[in-house]
């Protein structure tokens, strides 16, 4: 598969952080950067961008949570090279100063995406605008449309659709619930109300679909495509980076600096923390539910591999 | 996906027995039956039906790449059920005492399905119309179609396409490398040479694609679909039975038992012998490789999870 408007985003910290509070040593951080510059990735986000308040404190949440500019420039300064990737935050609304945030040109993110669940569009599309006054790329990131009412979403879309300051709309399988099919028939939807948007897709990997989802969203017309390193992510984790590198064929990739950071970094990592596909993620899916049940599940080590147990238990009639 | 005429082979034995030489307990080979009787699947492949010899002997190989008729009637006995699957076994061209097969009226079998390279057609064929004769359904697993010659590849499916004996054409993606459009593309050179054969798809994991591809061969209008428990098959393993059942919505099928016997034999296993996508079958697999390599490097702790050395060692230059 070659189109050339097809763009890559590494959220591998980003959505990684969700596992460990955002408790990456830098020496990971600026090997993840330097396999980004390396292997020609478009754009990396390297984190979530919420205020620090008393409770929300760096020491607690790791200092990816907040990216502030020298933290950012200390990764970016830490590899020479000629390509570099766009850097880009996350917002999740309600959890963010945005007048904290600097005009473009004097800092070092290019990107902002806001994310949101479908009853908080509007103030995501807010947050949007003003980092569109400011000078950044900006995408709006619908969270879990597999689970809100149609109406909602399709009021949600609308107004996404109005607002020129968004760049991208993503579709979020937040639940790893969608089968291929599903995709289509949602960006079908996104397309429908915001013609004239660039789209993007975030995958999950509760039933080893977000690659092959991934691929149906390149079918159906989507751009702006996330993946992660290894896969690791929340849960079942994203999109393996490595695995859409290599049937993306575009050459100004190179998937080789990937499965460098994977085996000097990722492997140790995967015995300190857990994502990846396992049945417990599989059913949580299939179920179309948020992750947290089964994330408690996985968290307890006497019973993290009963899915007879979890899917009797997902499934009760009360 | 609901479709009347699709039906649903649970070879977790048999391919499951590459990995160990059939050496399963009797009692997990049970557990597997009685999860197939229980939810429903349509056939179970208990191993393969190699001839005896000084070479390979049960006490080396394992009796599941014998299945004599009491080791399978064994296992039927264990359980009474109303519903019971059919019972396949496979056939490796050359390796194969067909005249010691009685007729199927005799046996606990119902199904052979005979494996074999491109260049081993004809004789497969001969196999094939053998079981036929005897009374047997029957198919044809032309293995590893994605390497070889597109030309040889079509005479052999001419030669299928006239074999009325062969109820069955299966497409077997044996070294994981087909993406879903690859899947549609083989599938539609299958049936355009053999337009009166019943399909059938059999994946291998090694890209996380097993189960997106099944759903693909579904689509494209495949009929008997392979998949085993939890993934588990040579290498990079196989569609997972309990997602493909949760994807086909159909009533007769029940997954819960599958998830029992996971929880309860698989994840155990899982201890013991080794399968699964990990990085170096996906390096296998987009390389289009026989998973011998892959297979190798596994099995050696010091570099098993040396993906980036693998892949240079892959795509050195001579």
């Amino acid at each position: 598969m070659f189109r050339e408007k097809l763009k890559v985003l590494d959220c591998t910290i980003r959505d990684g952080g969700l596992i460990n509070n955002y408790k990456f040593s830098d020496g990971l951080v600026k090997a993840v950067y330097r396999a980004a510059c390396d292997s020609g990735v478009d754009i990396i986000e390297l984190g979530k961008k919420l205020a620090v308040s008393d409770e929300y404190t760096r020491e607690k949440y790791g200092k990816w949570n907040f990216c502030d500019d020298d933290d950012l420039k200390m990764v970016i300064d830490s590899y020479e090279s000629d390509y570099r990737p766009l850097i880009a935050v996350m917002f999740d609304v309600g959890r963010v100063d945005i007048s904290a945030l600097r005009a473009a040109d004097q800092s070092p993110i290019d990107m902002v995406r806001t994310a949101c669940y479908v009853a908080d569009t509007d103030k995501a599309i807010d947050m949007a605008r003003r980092s569109k006054d400011l000078g950044y790329q900006t995408t709006i990131n619908i969270m879990a449309p597999s689970a809100a009412i149609r109406t909602d979403l399709m009021e949600a879309l609308d107004e996404v659709g109005k607002a020129d300051e968004v760049d991208y709309l993503y579709l979020v399988d937040s639940y790893g619930a969608y089968y291929s099919e599903q995709v289509t028939d949602y960006l079908n939807l996104y397309k429908e109300h915001c013609p004239n948007k660039e789209l993007g897709f975030h995958a999950h990997n509760n039933q080893q679909l977000a690659f092959a989802n991934t691929q149906q969203a390149i079918i159906d017309g989507v751009n702006l495509l996330d993946a992660t390193i290894n896969g690791m992510g929340r849960g079942a984790g994203n999109c393996n980076l490595e695995l859409l590198l290599n049937f993306l064929k575009n050459p100004k990739f190179d998937v080789a600096p990937v499965y460098k950071v994977i085996q000097e970094y990722f492997v140790p990592l995967r015995e300190e923390i857990e994502w990846g596909f396992n049945d417990i993620y599989g059913i949580s899916g299939h179920l179309n539910q948020h992750p947290r049940a089964a994330m408690k599940c996985r968290a307890d080590k006497e019973i993290m591999d009963n899915c007879y147990d979890f899917l009797a238990e997902c499934t009760a009639e009360v």
